[in-house]
């Protein structure tokens, strides 16, 4: 839980996240990730694709351009639909996104309405602009992908990829064959996408260029294999904390609850919910899976859950994660539009394979992660899973003399080679620990007079700060141990 | 060495690279990598990160946008000189870069003729329309950069980085306090880059979108660590081949030889070409460090050598990475441009530190792995490098009976937990190492009946398809020894 000026300062003196182009006083909507963001950043990747990848037996990454021809957003329907109500105002020029000012002057949600309501909505309450009350230009659909030109002649016009799945849905048919048409088929990407936000606002939640994690599964409706009905069964009794439209509080449920959904996008929700109970170690009550309503949701979703976190710094829940049914719009859009086949062989006939989509921004994860592992008080620390901090063990000498230096140096490389390591010779120890506390290294090893007597180490644990003796010759087999969870750190 | 038709083939086929959005007729300039480039391209990335950061205490990843606001490329410079001469054709309307279509007319290089230069050779020369014979419109220069509007109003010019460079100079005063005031201090970063070629060609080695793997070292020259000094001593040895400007041919050479060069410089030119010898296993006739004349190189760049590789699917040597000394051009230009201090103290005055840039094209090296690792004749194979290959292992069942599927099915995820491994259970042995041959997989393991019996597998390496039985319990280690070079294959 973190104020979020306070997390903004800790994140930009530190090295995480800041705001880019900062020596020309910053550009609105874009980020830097300094090394140790980029650190989270990649490891937290890394646990995506090996727990998402690791669903399905044909599951793959692959990487496609964040330039994409006009033709393939005109089949996808983004140019004609993907748009905001653009709200100028006359006086001060100021540019205000329609639904978003509403919702700051109502207090209720404005996305459902469209460029007509909001203009109505004006009108009848004599809405002024909210930075200067000056008079409101008419509302007008603002398409949000970024435009650019290919070639010199400036006939050929192409996008910044509004979200990275266009490229997975276009490769479906070379890598149904390329991998023996097999399906489930799942494709992921992880990349950049683009939307050229009207007016930028909460730090990294709503940028103009932002990380994607998504994948897309390619499956045939109650087509399921054995694997995945036993996958299932071992499933049914979790529970899962579920927030339904038309609920009015999150309630506790079992897969078999939800037998209105189809049985393979409930299994998809409930490996979310895993990821984030279990993988990003989020407590129960700072995150759900909100089902959005009919008018919340896109056409084309004929399913559609967020996965939203509480955060502080942004004043409460945010979505950071969705799980579409798509049903065939996709493929069945670009097969139109390609005149490409989609459809493959199923029982003597032939199918357009229905699409999940399991998509993830990756700097809201991350900064959710910061938020809610954010602590102030007698100290300051972050509270990270282990492999997802920028590093896991920080190692020092005492002192530096009398040998200690070189022994810690010589730990530290042996530590290096299977974690992520520091190394940090100066300062008083009280000092150093301070500054791997307030960067989430969960365990810090400090190496004294014994260690050169009996081999042994202090090793000292981020939120109990309670410390241990272990051997040297323990240390990678214990460390990797708490890090998998296998073993809990106890004085 | 690969005939560029049959290689790409091979790529679109098995999984590794295409044009981009095939489905619609592909886009030139644009390239996907299918899960299996996705894999060599990870594995090459990780390689050069641990290779390149590995090289100083203070080297780091960082991540900044691909969008980059207008005063930031003037800044740089790139908006007035980020060029290419364009000659359109009056008759049929097609472009043409002015100094490839001149090279491909003459033989010769064209790279130092500007647009007059070029005007003048078309005028005396009376060159016409390579396509149509028509009528040449006057060259001019084509900014290469793609321009995007931030923000609604169309009032904020912004471009996508034509190199990823830039986010690393901005951020150098930022991570120089956040890494505590030490030098040399290394930025890198990993990501796509975006020129608007006039006419693209030659697959994935000339791109309108790319990606680039750059690392920026600043430091103050001559003031050296002992650390470094040690480095530098015991590469001395070292026999490096090189072609100065000016030679006739390649050279070896050992460091103390290049005496004229900075002793930085040197030192990062050897560790460019270890990581070509060593990491990416090239052979000394197929790759040389070429030194670009002073009519070549950029006005900035004090010294510029290419890693310069011969493709026979290219049609020979082509530039794949380079090692830019730039002096202070870089921080000097932002500094000038934002107000912001980029000096730091140094035998109490202030410097701004110089730069080294060793700058990687990511696909041009992959390509240039396919290129010079694939095989064909009595058998298609690929010969990578162990740990870039796609998987590592592949394990075979040799029939699907009798318990043998099962138990391979065991060992290969025994296996998976280690390496990049593979499962294949249909077909006969002969095609399933086909399978493998064709995408590089350097290790295949067969499980048999006599498996059952006293534990042991047949492992097979691809480049002399040499067979030996090995204990199962042994094969991991075994495996990990081939792969990082401590132990031969030998039957």
């Amino acid at each position: 839980m973190a104020d979020k000026e306070e997390l903004e300062s800790v994140c930009k003196r530190r090295g995480f996240v800041w705001q880019s182009s900062e020596i020309y006083g910053g550009e609105a909507g874009f980020y830097d990730y300094g090394h140790l963001g980029a650190r989270l950043r990649d490891n937290w990747e890394r646990m995506w694709k090996d727990y998402f990848l690791g669903l399905g037996e044909h599951y793959h990454m692959i990487y496609t351009p964040n330039i994409l021809p006009h033709r393939v957003l005109e089949a996808s329907g983004h140019v004609d639909h993907f748009s905001d109500v653009l709200v100028g105002c006359k006086r001060c020029g100021n540019s205000h996104r329609g639904d978003h000012f509403l919702e700051d002057i109502t207090g209720e949600s404005a996305e459902w309405m469209g460029k007509n309501e909001i203009a109505s909505f004006i009108k009848e309450n004599k809405i002024t602009c909210p930075d200067c009350r000056g008079e409101l230009s008419e509302p007008e659909n603002f398409n949000m992908m970024f435009q650019v030109d290919i070639g010199p002649k400036g006939d050929r016009k192409g996008f910044l990829r509004p979200e990275t799945a266009q490229g997975t849905y276009m490769n479906f048919p070379r890598e149904y064959r390329a991998l023996r048409r097999k399906m489930p088929l799942g494709l992921a990407t992880v990349g950049s996408a683009f939307r050229n936000e009207i007016s930028p606002r909460q730090g990294v939640y709503r940028l103009r260029e932002f990380r994607q994690a998504e994948l897309q599964i390619f499956f045939i409706p109650e087509h399921h294999s054995e694997e995945f009905e036993e996958a299932y069964d071992n499933l049914t009794s979790k529970q899962l904390s579920l927030l339904r439209a038309g609920w009015e509080e999150v309630r506790s449920v079992s897969l078999d609850d939800l037998d209105d959904l189809p049985k393979f996008y409930r299994y998809h929700l409930a490996k979310m919910f895993e990821f984030y109970s279990e993988k990003m170690e989020l407590s129960k009550d700072r995150f759900r899976l909100r089902e959005l309503s009919d008018d919340e949701k896109a056409f084309y979703n004929r399913i559609h859950f967020d996965v939203e976190v509480n955060m502080e710094s942004l004043g409460g829940w945010k979505e950071v994660a969705g799980l579409h049914y798509r049903g065939d719009y996709d493929l069945t859009q670009h097969q139109d539009a390609s005149g490409q086949k989609m459809n493959i062989p199923i029982e003597g006939d032939r199918k357009i394979p229905h699409v999940i989509e399991l998509s993830f921004g990756v700097d809201r994860n991350i900064w959710a992660l910061l938020d809610l592992g954010y602590r102030t008080g007698e100290r300051d620390w972050i509270d990270l899973p282990d492999y997802i901090s920028p590093y896991q063990v920080a190692v020092f000498p005492l002192v530096k003399k009398d040998g200690l230096l070189e022994k810690s140096r010589e730990i530290f490389e042996y530590l290096e080679s299977s974690f992520n390591a520091f190394w940090d010779k100066s300062g008083s120890i009280g000092k150093r620990y301070a500054r791997q506390d307030e960067i989430g290294t969960p365990y810090c090893v400090t190496v004294d007079y014994d260690t050169l007597e009996d081999d042994t180490v202090t090793i000292r644990e981020i939120s109990s700060t309670n410390q241990i003796r272990l051997k040297v010759s323990d240390l990678k087999k214990e460390l990797q141990d708490y890090i998998n969870k296998e073993k809990e750190f106890q004085r």
